[in-house]
């Protein structure tokens, strides 16, 4: 089973996903965080939110090869998120055939995944070049992951709705 | 009672709601406006939008102390809108904190009570650091009172979709 | 019939938009473009969208007169996209209601049309001015369009939920 969570910034889409995951994992469930850890603040920000998660996630980190990385899990895992992950991404240049191609063969594992992702497509069209791309790039791979997950939910306010 | 109304700029949601509000009430219900008076041709444009509501609306002002202000009312009481108090709150320096304590005393009010505010969380994460504090703030102030709420709306296109 | 589909950037919106019209239609939909040629890049680049078409519609191409180039057609209409023509309308100084009074034209002729439009308004407000007002009239002109629409198809990730 393949489930993504999309919503905007602060829409409760990562609360959801995770009590979602934790619903239908018969053990503890994996907490892929894809974040890379850019300085010493953000590194200890992070480290709180990981000692929080403790009871409930074991919690493994990869900012780039997904598949590899959940290909070695027993069991759920959350993928959080794939926003940063495209942000990963982009940072070392990839493509997005090279993304999607990525997220291809994550979508063949047969373990269940839930995936969590960023709706940042309904503002104006940024005038930032890098910032345009990103949004094109995450429409495109929300497009790609909706059509090959069993169901999608959009997130509001807290509150889910699935479309798929 | 207290419902929610959540959509875009011009989405439609603040027609909506006084349309919604205004089914629900037996009496002429309260419209309080949370805008602050800025300049002298905000104040007139303000004055006519309340002319224009007088006959279907009691239009009280109030920026800042919903709780004290709405318990004051008689009847059903549109507060319009949340996001233009956060404004106003971030304004006056307020924390996060105060504004959720001053909602939650606000949905423990017996009144029937409707709450309209503008989703800003589906654009990219703004570079401008107070817009991101704001949306930041309006994300998790929005889960909360949704999740207070006894019905959600979701506007769109002057479209209305119950997701609570 | 007409129909709108709205939906962020790189949403699926068009796709969906063109699937939709085809299934309606009994013969070769029109497929009008609404994009103006700013530069040869952009013209080789609308070819080649052009050329990919051929074999499912007709294309025909009106920057600004909407109804007048409709009413020509025989067949169902997709209007690819009300967010580009706004933006020409824009830029040719025309005033809202002059938009409105071009839309609800369009709206009385007998054809079936379908319309593709950008949901623009769940950013923050925009603090360039042409933008803040881009946001206003495409909001109030999807609530407009909306209303006078016998159906409306959100769309978010690929995945089209009818809300109207």
């Amino acid at each position: 089973m393949k489930t993504l969570f999309i919503g905007g910034i602060k829409s409760g889409k990562s609360r959801l996903a995770e009590a979602y995951i934790r619903s239908i994992s018969q053990t503890k469930p994996v907490y892929l965080a894809t974040t890379e850890f850019i300085d010493e603040e953000m590194a200890q920000k992070i480290d709180a939110h990981k000692k929080m998660r403790e009871e409930n996630f074991i919690t493994v980190e990869e900012a780039l090869y997904l598949k590899e990385k959940i290909a070695l899990q027993k069991g759920a895992v959350l993928v959080e998120c794939l926003s940063m992950w495209i942000n990963n991404m982009l940072y070392y240049e990839k493509s997005f055939d090279e993304m999607e191609a990525e997220l291809a063969s994550v979508l063949q594992l047969e373990q269940d995944i839930v995936f969590v992702l960023n709706d940042v497509g309904c503002g104006i069209i940024p005038e930032n070049k890098l910032a345009r791309e990103f949004v094109d790039i995450s429409g495109r791979l929300s497009q790609f992951v909706a059509s090959q997950c069993d169901e999608v939910y959009h997130v509001i306010a807290g509150m889910s709705t699935k479309i798929k």
